[in-house]
């Protein structure tokens, strides 16, 4: 963790398709970032881990080859346009370093094993994003970061007074 | 909320006499605070409502005036002590101005209403705090500011590996 001190910072972003991912990018761009430490962006991407569909019985039907494959190409497309918008957001608002990353699986559990990982000092992430359903059921992604997380959290709202907010 | 090209930002920080909280304040002062921005810090405790005793079968016991009033006493102590070594730390970690409120009632609604009432740009607080049996039962504090702040939430972990660290 930075501490006094130390002039280099390491800030993890997770984004996704979310508006309000944005939003709390170009807040952290505009708020965090700072010349006074010498910060490294770090993009994060989670994409959901690879679709297996389970029937109430408990038997699980693997999609055919043919569509698992467009699954992931579309996947894989979204992960690159979420980048590219987050990039040129960072380049539009701020003179900072940029890493991006993107990686598999549940985003609960990458978002949090990535700070460790990369060495973040700081998480940023929006309040929602990740599926209406699936926050539901398990809670939402935000909150298990900022428990579980071992560096501080920092999460923002989208204000709804600003529609388009980036 | 700030937006670009602001220059003045208001920054709740929620102080209580955990440990982690003052974490919190210096981790906010080291990493938030900043000359590009007039900053003002808002430190915020909330003293808890006052006590009445409810026993299992509904009745509320109210306590007798003497204890009620030791309890009063000792809560503005607590309240004054908190504040104290939080203004201490203020003049220590950077050259910042301070505004200091002590409210009462449940912390995850004054907290949150304190936010909106004080026009807050940004709230910093400590992941725990506030007792952990009330937490076990009601969630903890910084969950629900998170959820329902308006404003961006920075939630600060006391690192395991300082045992004294501010």
């Amino acid at each position: 963790m930075a501490e006094v001190g130390a002039e280099e910072r390491r800030v993890l972003v997770a984004v996704d398709e979310s508006e309000e991912s944005m939003h709390a990018l170009s807040w952290c761009l505009n708020n965090i970032v700072s010349d006074k430490f010498r910060d490294t962006l770090l993009l994060l991407y989670v994409k959901p881990p690879r679709a297996v569909s389970t029937a109430l019985d408990g038997t699980a039907y693997l999609f055919s080859s043919e569509v698992m494959l467009a699954i992931e190409r579309y996947g894989n497309e979204v992960a690159e346009f979420v980048m590219e918008k987050a990039k040129r957001l960072c380049s539009e608002l701020g003179d900072v370093k940029v890493e991006t990353r993107i990686e598999n699986g549940d985003a609960r559990d990458v978002i949090c094993q990535m700070t460790d990982k990369l060495g973040a000092d700081l998480l940023v992430m929006g309040s929602h994003g990740y599926g209406l359903i699936k926050r539901t059921f398990l809670g939402s992604v935000s909150n298990h970061c900022a428990q579980n997380a071992k560096c501080p959290v920092m999460i923002v709202k989208k204000p709804k007074s600003t529609p388009n907010g980036h």
